[in-house]
């Protein structure tokens, strides 16, 4: 909270309530997500006070609960890096940030999660029913702050959003088969997280940047940048869940290990232990009757012991290099870009 | 079947495969729901061919299901009222017809509602997490086939359609918290249908009729005529619910008695009876372990007494009568208005 409000300094307010940023300062995610999050938890309490009350309190839950606004702060950084005035893009970083917590909502209800950024999920909270007509009308809502703002180029980016969106979906399809498939790939994996994770970072990128009137290739450009990142962010969320700090990182330990999720570092353990080792862990993945905190500990020794953690900090590497040479060919100048280059070193190293 | 094969000739085949319909048949809305629906069949085949199948699948039947293709036809209708070609409002058509059948597949978990259209429910055939994902692409899906066709219009016209989308959700949202209430008002019950149904119906003839360039005063007639005519049609819905034949309605009879839900049948017969029935059918409402069919049989009897079903039919009388003077208003010549008008009395009589 004192980041944020610290930051709040940076943002301007006007005669109209609205805040209008300073380009000045674009050069800090931090104080974008500020400048973010004063406008929109503005929007937040007006929806909460919407009736009927049972569908837009749990929305304005959902969307307080809040977490790192990292996509609408990239829409807008993006944003910024072709233009001065950024507050037309606004409503869109609120789409995006409203539709990535209807995804977190239903998700939730789908994977049995209970607790979300140390918070009751809103099925828990309230009810599945609630839960499940509170989302859909979060997804709405996305859309409808979508169309706010963008009218002139709104015919050529709402099919980025909707494909984007229909393709987060899709990830979300593929991990929910994997977890009862015991033949996924490497490959398979990395495409899933694509879908999942990486193109909404990524189209929030290029919607940004096609809001500030960027050429397309730069918007391009940025696409590939996001979803290199958002693969990198991902493979870190995976290892995270085994080595975070559940109180820091805002979920239970071991989730993805219990829910048998094919997670990079399982495909990887799988991949290079012995067999011995190898039956061992199949076992694991096929109990269905055992006791959590038994079979994280196993797992992760196993994970330990044949070296997935840094298997996979090299493939992030290697993603974050690929989003920076993309990054490096955007035709603006490289001071502008370093915000860009500092949030591929932050990704590599996030603990939340 | 067989109507559709015949309404089909109506229809032209176009070297491009498309259906190029003839507005000289466009008196009729059994031709337009032809029209649509050999469109429509080809979109949800390839839908259907879409990878991951357990997403798209579902999403195929569940629009295969099909139903009356009411609220497609009626939009391209209202489009044919103001223009010869209506081919490019084909996809705005699609979209609400998606739109329409995905808040049917959440309600249903919702619900708990195990068949539709006499055919078992998405939840049921697949399960529910399969159901929730896919409700939530079809969601998404309608606002893909929104944007498209539409690029002119497009910032004009998704703002109505997401109002209208969020006015459903709070009407679905109203009827669930009616269940758990005993104090619900009738006039609480006509604003519920207002929004879970008829806004719906009435968005479809506004948008059908602005993307055929009507004048924005007879779109808004054509709006107010939907309101009106979907307030008749839910109420019938509710008729039907307790004097329909299941086998033609294609639902379970008394679903809605067994659910409690406070339709304008128990609403009235609350407000008519004597003071025993009043306790008796409140008795009825409070007991959570009943025999459904006693239930339903018992109720039923409490609405003959009371006449309800005739205090029902004088409401609809009215609301049609509503719509068809905001018809009468609209400016364009009369004999172009025979298929609203034929319609309105066809809501009135439809068994199914």
């Amino acid at each position: 909270m004192s980041l944020i409000w610290l930051n709040l300094n940076n943002a301007q307010e006007t005669r109209h309530g609205l805040q209008i940023f300073n380009s000045l300062f674009m050069n800090n995610l931090d104080s974008i997500v500020a400048y973010f999050e004063a406008a929109f938890r503005e929007e937040i309490k007006k929806i909460g006070q919407t009736v009927p009350q049972r569908l837009y309190e749990p929305v304005a839950y959902s969307l307080m609960i809040g977490g790192k606004r990292l996509r609408p702060a990239l829409m807008l950084h993006a944003a910024s890096m072709f233009t001065k005035s950024i507050d037309h893009v606004l409503s869109a970083a609120m789409a995006i940030e409203i539709f990535h917590n209807f995804t977190l909502l239903h998700d939730d209800i789908m994977d049995k999660a209970d607790v979300r950024r140390s918070l009751p999920t809103v099925h828990k909270k309230y009810n599945e029913n609630v839960a499940i007509l509170s989302g859909d009308a979060m997804c709405i809502l996305a859309f409808k702050y979508f169309s706010m703002g963008n009218e002139v180029r709104l015919h050529e980016l709402l099919p980025l959003f909707t494909t984007t969106a229909l393709e987060v979906c899709e990830g979300q399809q593929f991990d929910m088969d994997f977890e009862t498939r015991d033949n996924v790939i490497v490959e398979e994996y990395l495409e899933m997280i694509r879908l999942k994770t990486a193109v909404l970072i990524a189209g929030s990128l290029k919607i940004g940047a096609l809001l500030a009137n960027a050429r397309q290739a730069d918007a391009d450009l940025l696409y590939e940048y996001g979803i290199n990142i958002g693969l990198a962010f991902q493979l870190q969320d995976d290892l995270l869940d085994v080595y975070g700090d559940p109180d820091v990182f805002g979920k239970k330990k071991g989730g993805d290990i219990c829910a048998n999720k094919k997670t990079y570092l399982l495909l990887k353990a799988l991949e290079a232990c012995d067999e011995q080792t190898h039956k061992e862990l199949n076992n694991w993945l096929l109990k269905s009757d055992f006791e959590a905190e038994q079979k994280i500990a196993v797992v992760t020794a196993i994970y330990d012991k044949t070296g997935v953690s840094d298997a996979t900090r090299n493939l992030m590497r290697s993603y974050c290099d690929k989003a920076l040479f993309a990054l490096e060919k955007v035709a603006i100048p490289a001071n502008q870009k370093n915000t860009l280059i500092a949030f591929a070193g932050e990704v590599m190293e996030r603990i939340k």
